[in-house]
């Protein structure tokens, strides 16, 4: 990286954001738990305008989430350097529910490996209503 | 990887999970905006029990935490392979404040480049009062 460099974000469009999203399968469920900011990472799949993620009963998530839709979180993907920092980073925020379709269910189950296998989970697809996507690029002075 | 190793989350006690933040310098700041939660990437240095960040005056990030302290917000740092999965997340929840000191954001300004070079930033102190570390690791069946 040369010092001389300017550094800047560059937003990117809708679905191209999605695409970079999609492109990944790990990334960070922000949601409010105990009145308190709560983040865990999981991973995902992208459907049309949904992300799909799987996780536990039980757990904070799904506490949060509750048994209807509704519930506001964020989700997060990035694939950033470690070294120069450059990379992007996509935010979708919206509305989370519990998928109930058993056949949906089955899909998802089938095709999102948990991070962690440990008892029954949930399928929760959050609703891309808001979409940021960015770009940290790189251009001479 | 084994589709018959078994994985599991470890618990990480307290200093290693400050010990692992203070090993990669990017993560992301959780809090609330306009009700809604937010996340963004950001760099970060690890001092003692608290986790230093650098950011913008005027973005959302600088609004939540306003001009007092007692923001509270959360601030998640991970290294996980995007294979396997297998990795550590570390998640600290605590007050934000913004750091006046001239002398302490002076020397925090010399130690964190910004992820991104845009005007006049600000120092932002998060006390680490709570700290959860885990670690996803695999075991043989």
């Amino acid at each position: 990286m040369s010092m001389t460099a300017l550094r800047r974000l560059e937003a990117l469009p809708r679905a191209e954001s999605l695409r970079l999203l999609s492109s990944v399968s790990l990334g960070r469920l922000v949601f409010t738990h105990l009145a308190l900011p709560a983040i865990r990472p999981v991973n995902h799949a992208v459907a049309g305008e949904q992300v799909i993620i799987r996780t536990y009963l039980g757990t904070a998530i799904s506490a949060a989430v509750g048994d209807r839709s509704g519930t506001v979180v964020a989700y997060e993907a990035d694939l950033i350097d470690p070294d120069t920092h450059l990379g992007w980073s996509v935010i979708i925020v919206g509305r989370a529910s519990r998928l109930t379709d058993r056949a949906e269910v089955a899909r998802y189950r089938d095709l999102l490996r948990p991070w962690v296998m440990d008892g029954v989970d949930d399928i929760i697809a959050i609703q891309a209503d808001m979409v940021d996507g960015f770009r940290l690029i790189e251009t001479p002075a």
